[in-house]
């Protein structure tokens, strides 16, 4: 990736990160679990989903401020979902970006705790805005909540769990991948353009685009795991080989892997183009997604 | 309690959980997560929150229809905190209501999902409810998301946890009661009569009255610990006692406890006095929450 879209994927990073800790740092919470959930919430990471949501907001004329209290919930949800996947009955990992896991370093109770706290209040990021009218709430707080409960989140990760005991194939790993992760990439892009008071049309498209990325991410993430440099992911790679989980390399091979991404990208590209926004940073995202390394 | 009022519990609890299923049978729900789900939602248990918004609702002339779905969202907000309360690394409980609890029965991690399934579609009840105006569905919302979050019921169980490995005094066990039990029996009553349309000064009465029975069900909660019939109560008594825990019984003897709890009776009663609602429902629920023995 060029040097200036580097500099910019930086800079609103750590916009949205000086933005989620003031708007935390109004909760009062007791010492110990704040520290736990601050932890985790600073651990690190791409911060992909409030980008997307940003850039897509702005592609469609909108001001970045305007997406900042969903961008925040959304990243809430993604952090808490990190941090109960860790936990020892679910993936049982000890480090995360090269630090120990929330559970390792402050208990299990507390890192449910944690979980649990980070869901409950991303709701109330978007329900206590004084920037949204009540409609815009209901709308972000209605497809937040769809997109990562039980027909969304929580059920892909149920899934990926199962799967990890017994292969699946390809439509099947789509849709676990479809729920797991697509639902909030989706919802990151989708409350981004809703934000700029899109048309419905427009709505629509964002969202197919949305569940395109969504799979150019998780193939690009097997990918990595197979091709990736340990030192740059910081996190080990040839895990899903270790423990004989059916990944899209697994189930394709590595070339027929890259096809399979090269040809959702192709269609993200597609729908953007008929929006007109392949000028956009969300354009630049979207092939960030696919040449990414880390 | 005399007959017509456990018939009238009864009947309100019937028509409750004939709706919650039915709510919760229009969720698409990866089938063993879905299981996990029900069998905890159908565990039995008093429905005392949805039964107070109901009685608060209709105390103030409004219609029992109306509350049912801020009164799922609220039982599937207490059903999630049962199911995480009782894993291993919290309570380690592995009975509920004489049953195997959640993750005994489906395994940690899928009883950990359940949980977090239950806490997001929670709010999604409210926001795709048909019966709300958006400016309903957020203050229910917002309500909800305050009560149950790092600010309420999760910081509660927190400090409760962190209690039962060193005393704590009256005030703090006071403060840790209000925050894990005392915020969802307000949020009931404060949701019902919201949706009665009341003022704001009757609102404000109705949240001082929540705190006051949040009290009054937690002091009768340690009591019957001590004094309680095992059988009765289908879960064991004498369990704080056992842990060293302190309780209402432990800091202020038996009938120090009971004489707190009679004057948050009274406190109760004067509140639905100053509300002219001492012929209420809901002022039968508050000599219930008295004199229950489980």
């Amino acid at each position: 990736m060029n040097k200036e879209f580097t500099n910019w994927l930086d800079q609103e990073k750590e916009k949205f990160m000086v933005e989620m800790n003031a708007t935390l740092d109004k909760l009062h919470i007791p010492s110990m679990l704040r520290e736990s959930v601050y932890y985790s919430i600073n651990a690190g990471g791409k911060r992909l989903r409030p980008i997307l949501m940003g850039a897509a907001c702005e592609a469609f004329g909108g001001k970045l401020n305007k997406v900042y209290p969903a961008a925040i919930a959304l990243e809430m949800i993604h952090t808490y979902s990190l941090i109960h996947d860790d936990l020892p009955a679910m993936d049982n990992d000890m480090y995360r970006r090269g630090m120990p896991t929330n559970h390792i370093k402050f208990g299990e109770a507390t890192a449910i705790l944690a979980g649990d706290g980070l869901l409950t209040n991303s709701f109330q990021m978007i329900s206590s805005s004084d920037i949204y009218t009540a409609d815009q709430k209901v709308f972000l707080l209605d497809q937040l909540s769809k997109a990562s409960g039980l027909e969304g989140m929580v059920a892909g990760q149920h899934l990926d769990m199962i799967a990890e005991t017994k292969p699946v194939d390809i439509a099947n790993l789509e849709k676990i991948h479809q729920l797991k992760t697509g639902k909030l990439l989706t919802y990151a892009v989708t409350a981004g353009a809703y934000l700029a008071d899109v048309t419905m049309e427009e709505l629509s498209l964002i969202q197919s685009f949305g569940n395109e990325i969504g799979l150019i991410f998780q193939i690009q993430d097997d990918i990595l795991d197979v091709i990736g440099d340990q030192q740059i992911m910081g996190k080990q790679v040839g895990s899903d080989k270790g423990n004989e989980k059916s990944t899209y390399p697994s189930l394709l091979g590595l070339d027929g892997a890259i096809e399979k991404r090269d040809s959702h990208y192709k269609i993200a590209l597609s729908y953007l183009e008929e929006l007109q926004l392949t000028n956009s940073m969300l354009a630049q995202l979207t092939t960030y997604l696919v040449q990414r390394n880390k």
